[in-house]
């Protein structure tokens, strides 16, 4: 009856069909694979790799990546860095605007703690602000964002680019570190001539520019297109999920997340219920109509979810169909978001409980 | 530097305005309006009235539904009711299928704990599950669950409704408990008529029916409508959002739940960006087209999230246009899924912090 957000959900050696459910679990040999398969990719092409933890958020998974080659990590969030620096990790890089004296505080800290630190910044105002708190003691990293069409931060031309990057070199307690973009998916000759066209004005005006760092997984495997990069960065490759396989980055096979949920009812014919709705696997559409795929039941389709029911229309299923009580697994549309709402991670060989591991970044406040 | 998921995230005389964000921030005034305008609403009526605890996962707020004149709680999953039965609430009502061996050894532990629990079940397969666990002993009362039209579980018709109820009235260690359905909005009609016609056939068999439990925020002041319901479940209704502004339900000043956020860019004239995306607000559109109402800029579109960022679209207003640094509070679209990131939940009276509470059920498994 003891109720602890860190109670043992699993041990090593029980089977997976045994798990209480929705509860997502990651095949051991899936990861690995994908672990491998990337970094030989980039290897091949001579960039740096550097993960993002917020797909999985869990220290003993960046060591894997960094084990395999990985240059350093790359989080969203100050209070991920904090625990992946306490967890021994060095070269980490914030690619968020800092801004506010809380967060400015922490980061900090964070930069006297660890040694290789580094943020973007996209206006003047971020690096004013953080021109202001550091110090040529411990200067801090700043490279600047730039928005090559992904239309989220950024500076929007490269004359932007290095006007800024000029801003953060000459400012007292700052280091100009390089140049970061979050491209749209397939856009490789955009980022190549946005980027470019950045480097060129920098070495017109003497600056130099260590770091050019690229990201996104939808198009990992076009990375080596844009030759003006030195790093790319990507989270959601070491899971994958479902739309990246309709991105044609993997197949379903590569999906190492699977979401486990039981069939709570069959009230019509043409109508399961599960146990798994948005509190499990989120609303993340990503582009989809519906929630996640059904293994085993193409035909399958999750139409529907409140927070603790999932609702799957089975009336174009031609062969059987899932019983109450029967366990199936999802593929999510989108790891990331499911990684979020979990507390402790699964880990199974061929269905055996490998591992649990405490899913240690979620849900802190920054 | 040190992490922890139960770090203090603010202290009562702190003002709202300090807070690091993205975070969530409950008005005390609006949600004591809520709780009082609702139990008042169901006592003039003559309902009981069962708080669903799904919204909060606070203990401290359940006390105070009860306090208000709630007469008992509705929870979506063991663990909550887990978590609310170590806080001392004895009925319970889960409306949820309970199945599996994991599950229902829970049900047996948390059955003996408490006086009130109650469940649900709509096929025989529950029933028997449940029956095959429970004994004279401590019996377990089990309401069926109904589907009136609101597509998710339930029995399809009145027959159906009767026969599963004599099935748990004749099963040793089950109790029948009653009626329950989870209607779609508006539908009051169509609810009261499967409802009454289920009466008629348990009254047929001489089988008593304690309790009618009708349910949801959206049209809750409709529920003295079902005059065949004794007892009316909502959820929302503490908090309130967009949704049950849009449903009519309430006006944008009675939603108690703001998440606060901080522009950390504005790339454009037309656009900014802030630091709350899918993991803070969820990709909930429920029926929307857009992520949340901004306060205060009631032009301003929040046309897309990605996990830590969110992107507003500011080419309609006409007015002043939020800026670089400024804190912006969102409505959001759906408040329960919210919460359900958050492990504390901070609560302020006209921005000055009253106090911080563990968010206790939240992320808990099975």
């Amino acid at each position: 009856m003891e109720n602890n957000r860190f109670a043992v959900v699993a041990q090593p050696g029980d089977s997976v069909t045994d798990l209480s459910t929705p509860r997502p679990i990651i095949d051991e040999d899936r990861l690995a694979r994908n672990i491998a398969r990337t970094q030989a990719y980039m290897n091949d092409h001579g960039l740096n790799f550097r993960p993002h933890i917020k797909t999985h958020k869990i220290p003993a998974l960046a060591a894997e990546q960094v084990a395999a080659g990985a240059k350093g990590i790359n989080c969203q969030k100050i209070t991920e860095a904090e625990v992946f620096a306490a967890a021994g990790f060095e070269d980490i890089l914030i690619t968020f605007n800092i801004l506010g004296p809380e967060k400015l505080e922490r980061l900090t800290a964070l930069n006297d703690r660890i040694s290789g630190l580094k943020v973007v910044a996209d206006s003047a105002t971020t690096v004013d602000g953080l021109s202001a708190k550091f110090s040529s003691r411990k200067p801090l990293a700043v490279l600047v964002e730039c928005d090559t069409g992904g239309g989220r931060c950024g500076v929007q031309t490269p004359e932007d680019a290095a006007a800024l990057a000029k801003r953060i070199h000459d400012a007292p307690g700052l280091i100009f570190a390089g140049l970061l973009n979050y491209p749209k998916p397939g856009a490789a000759e955009a980022v190549q001539t946005f980027l470019a066209a950045a480097l060129s004005l920098l070495q017109a005006q003497g600056i130099e520019c260590p770091i050019v760092s690229n990201g996104g997984t939808p198009s990992l495997f076009e990375a080596h297109l844009v030759t003006a990069a030195t790093e790319h960065r990507a989270g959601t490759y070491i899971y994958n999920d479902r739309s990246m396989v309709r991105a044609g980055h993997c197949a379903e096979d590569d999906c190492a997340m699977h979401v486990l949920a039981t069939v709570v009812s069959r009230p019509t014919a043409d109508r399961a219920v599960i146990d798994a709705g948005s509190k499990a696997l989120t609303s993340d559409l990503l582009g989809f109509a519906d929630f996640g795929t059904v293994v085993g039941y193409p035909e399958a389709v999750i139409t529907g979810l409140s927070e603790e029911h999932g609702v799957i229309d089975l009336s174009r299923c031609t062969g059987r169909r899932p019983e109450i009580g029967e366990k199936i697994r999802i593929i999510p549309n989108h790891t990331c978001v499911v990684s979020n709402l979990f507390d402790t991670m699964v880990f199974h060989r061929d269905g055996v409980v490998t591992r649990v591991e405490d899913v240690a970044a979620r849900g802190l406040v920054w």
